[in-house]
């Protein structure tokens, strides 16, 4: 396993998901939070959904990018903040499911640029499925005022 | 402008907008809808933030994504259905505003596969201002039993 | 593993590769070809670098595209060809090497558009480094004159 | 027009591309150089192609990469060097042409990361047709031993 700088990183990451009010908007939860990885669980919901009753890609979106983002921060030292620089989504399956869950996982930790690989999966009663993987890539952010994680 | 195949192009458009339930969760609204371009608007809310108090990336895809998705859906024949097939967003400044504007246009109309290129801008009292790109890919579902749009 | 529907998927690889003029041009051989999964490997030469004398981006994108290409083309059916339809790819380190390896595997075959990750790895003497990746999506191409692989 | 702060912009760009051995080896050419606007020219040749003769998709992605970077460079302060974070490509039509022309324009000049986008043109007798689209994120480098452009 990758070692954290901040030995606080899950009291951090979890101090700063629980300020993401939009995933509370969506009912998502920070399930798992691991040195260059984290999870999050997403109930499906009606009101969550595109024309067709799938989960919209920007939901599922939204929940691996915060994945991915969270990733990157438990690996950033103190007082540094995470910004999301840009992510490419490949949506593989209809987002049909009980339950979603959202993997990022750290590739590779540089001082300014963190790349990260997530995943999401379909959860039924019948099992997972991976409907759709990301690549993205996360900015640290230092000594700027009022940015912090 | 590019011709649509469908003269019933904005109707359809807006019925499928309809149906996309995020988007009335979201509080976005379908502003503009020609062939080939559709701009959605959406202000700005506090729950839908992420931690920094900005719009969440996942936010901003959502509508640009959907933008997107309805400027290939103009150019579509009637009874075929648009989905998500990839896109790549990214955040060029922090989302600040007191609402945003999401443009999707098509670059490049194929029978199955659409390219369109999708922004998002913020507005305040004093303009607007690009905040994200997006290129993204849509495919043209026909035939399939349950999909249409 | 997965299966290939067309037992003779190697010999057609390698015959389409061998088509591929640019792969010559960069010195790229076939190493491996098993169903959803291909890797290229590259020599360095100097002739192939950018400014600062590592490999251009382009060269790793070139032989990484080919890879899950022909990762793809592994399980399409006798008769169809493979396009690239677009593909997204992250350089994580300098490409500083004797020798590179790309590797690319399909993530979700569908009856039109296949999902694949590719992997570039510098080997050196010390061993081998992931130093890129990419997401990319390929279309089977059916029914087309003039197109074969 | 955007302004560059490094007067010397061109010269410097056109010392860079001199030093990019792989765009020798391609045959392309710097055509244009304007603060924040390169273009690159690439005539066909077969030894470029994949395997149904059309122009390498690594090959479109080589150029307008570079066409990217070096739009970005010719903001950058002079002692900078300019390297490529990420890249997508779209690619829209088949590359089939005498010749190809390679845009890169900057979309947002952070004081780190640079934001571009890209197209490649098929350029025929009868006129020219974009053929793929570019999204791309580049990196100044500061003060880094033995990397300047």
């Amino acid at each position: 396993m990758t070692e954290a700088e901040d030995p606080n990183f899950e009291a951090r990451v979890r101090a700063s998901f629980a300020r993401q009010a939009f995933m509370t908007t969506l009912g998502a939860r920070l399930a798992v939070v691991e040195p260059g990885r984290v999870v999050i669980e997403l109930p499906f919901r009606p009101d969550l959904t595109q024309q067709h009753g799938f989960l919209h890609a920007g939901v599922l979106a939204s929940v691996v990018d915060s994945a991915c983002g969270y990733a990157a921060l438990t690996l950033m030292p103190p007082g540094a903040a995470v910004l999301s620089v840009e992510f490419k989504i490949n949506l593989m399956k209809p987002a049909a499911g009980a339950s979603f869950r959202a993997v990022g996982k750290v590739l590779r930790r540089g001082r300014t640029l963190t790349v990260c690989s997530g995943e999401a999966e379909a959860v039924d009663a019948g099992g997972s499925s991976v409907i759709a993987v990301m690549q993205a890539t996360m900015m640290t952010v230092r000594d700027q005022e009022g940015l912090a994680d």
